[in-house]
């Protein structure tokens, strides 16, 4: 079957001015919908952006740093921002290939369809116009053919019923008529020929060579809006096929940060930052007062406290926090131990006996 | 190096019990953070879905699923909202494998945390006591030599310069109350040396064994804990690339429904749609009233008018719509061309004037 619109919907004007209009109606309705789609990708990278930065340390302190696991959230954190800026890509993309593209095509094929439109509305003006030409012609020529029979029939009745004198002038009045109005009708009769082939020719060139071409302008107008959707939507998919690899590579990354991860390295890494350097204390040992009676413990002891504890600060006990007079007597005590072998501290033991 | 927290951070309770707490910390932030990625991804999907409701025609009308384009647009909607599909799943998935998995996670650690910190204070509490016991016989020993280092300057003194047998009595009291004395610095001094035997004890304990073993559970716990972090970035990054294939072959039915868009056929269905099957007008013909002057045209062509436009309504002109008036003359003309070979009509034609 011949899908000419030209020849097969020669008399569907209205249809196809119908079935246009549907089309470009979907073509606005299909922008409309990957302008939504576009906006969607965007509030989506917009959020997806702000929560990277959210969860993003606000100043790299050098003790998190150094962790694997910490370090491994920070790179999850740039991959997903990576991600964000994808998204706003593709949006960006439908917006300026597909969107402004198509917006503007839209504007052109309107006016296109419009003038296609007009064309056809010209012709069939035409034709009209040229049909009232050839209908007038033809109602005059029936009038002069009606009045001729009727200016006819008076001369021959005359002829026939009368003889005087003024009655042969009146029948030649009558006969001279009668050829007046005969020729008058082949005049009308000539117009009406030269009409009726006028509008014949008219007609013929109507159907078979003006709609034809107008309609096929109309038809290659909506296979060219139809090859156009498709572009459009085959560059939709396009362009988000194109985001997928680099989303892959983004996982991949994201993927190997977390594999990064490494517990018994992090917790090396705490030794190194917390660890004193210090031993646990030793043993008490034993103070014989028995043995030296004319010592004052108190004194000596006191002497000594401010520097110790200022040297063991609370370096020897884990508990320091809970224990203050606990760890001051007990430096005292280990201070007494090493008084034992200290002679300079023996000297300033023994003073205040010496006066 | 040794990165064992039990041996090189025996004096690093409080900065333990701080970083471990940091990491609970950081625990928590990274399951909000998952449950927030969830969200954004629920949402998402909602947009997309309902976009691809929105456009999906409302009621499948005959004449739209005949086109190549309008299927398409239909069918890429239909993978949109797989997409949407897909993208549910995920926010699903993040959920329940990450964010309630965590969350569980998390109280337990707290738990055991908590736990393991006790049994540090409980140790601490018993060294501290065991301290204060040290502690106190080392004072009352160190009273009771002083006080029987006085007795004995007394004795020794009265000894010297009295000769009285009263006087005699004196100092044999004294030495009595000295000789006391001894005994007593003597017991307090047992005392001493086995609360110092005790305390040495209990500290090498405390230091050796008790930190140790908890400080390697508290090590063990952190060295989870990182591990289970490390899991969850492998889920999260795991779980979408879940989706990636579904994507691409979403992505690939949608570029399958463009590609399949035919426009000739599109056009070619216009006409099987609205081609009405009539011929275009063929030429009018001459009437001549000069041949047939007895007739009354008027009445003959309006007998058969109303037959004659039932049937050819609409049919022959294109532009009928705008043409009721121009239609009708024209029917009414081409009936009159015909009349002339119709002897039926010829009949009728002549009786107005046989009566």
């Amino acid at each position: 079957m011949s899908c000419n619109w030209g020849t097969e919907l020669w008399d569907q004007f209205d249809n196809l001015e119908k079935h246009t209009s549907w089309g470009i109606d979907f073509l606005e309705r299909y922008t409309k919908f990957v302008k939504e789609r576009a906006d969607i990708e965007l509030s989506y990278a917009k959020q997806i952006r702000s929560l990277s930065k959210k969860y993003h340390p606000k100043r790299n302190r050098e003790d998190e740093s150094r962790y694997t696991w910490f370090v491994a959230f920070a790179a999850t954190l740039q991959q997903l921002n990576e991600l964000a800026i994808q998204r706003e890509d593709l949006a960006e993309n439908l917006n300026a290939q597909i969107v402004c593209e198509l917006t503007r095509y839209t504007q052109e094929l309107k006016t296109e369809r419009k003038s296609h439109f007009q064309d056809g509305r010209r012709a069939q003006q035409h034709i009209e116009s040229s049909w009232k030409q050839l209908e007038s012609s033809k109602r005059r020529f029936e009038r002069d053919c009606k009045e001729a029979e009727r200016a006819q029939h008076v001369s021959d009745k005359i002829d026939l019923d009368n003889k005087t004198d003024g009655e042969k002038r009146c029948s030649l009045k009558a006969r001279q008529t009668a050829q007046q109005k005969q020729q008058a009708a082949e005049e009308s009769r000539k117009d009406y020929v030269t009409s009726l082939n006028q509008f014949n020719q008219d007609q013929h060139q109507h159907y078979h060579t003006l709609v034809p071409v107008i309609y096929q302008r109309i038809q290659d107008m909506e296979e060219r809006r139809i090859e156009r959707i498709g572009e459009a939507m085959r560059s939709l998919a396009e362009a988000e096929r194109k985001v997928l690899p680099v989303v892959s590579r983004c996982l991949d990354a994201m993927m190997e940060a977390a594999e990064s991860i490494q517990p018994r390295k992090d917790t090396r890494q705490v030794v190194e930052v917390y660890k004193s350097g210090f031993d646990p204390p030793g043993d008490v040992e034993f103070e014989d007062y028995s043995a030296t009676m004319r010592r004052s413990i108190s004194e000596s002891s006191y002497l000594d406290n401010r520097t110790e504890e200022r040297r063991q600060s609370r370096k020897l006990w884990p508990f320091i926090r809970k224990t203050k007079v606990y760890a001051h007597t007990h430096t005292q005590g280990a201070d007494e131990t090493h008084l034992e072998e200290s002679p300079g501290c023996t000297q300033v033991l023994f003073s205040p006996f010496s006066c």
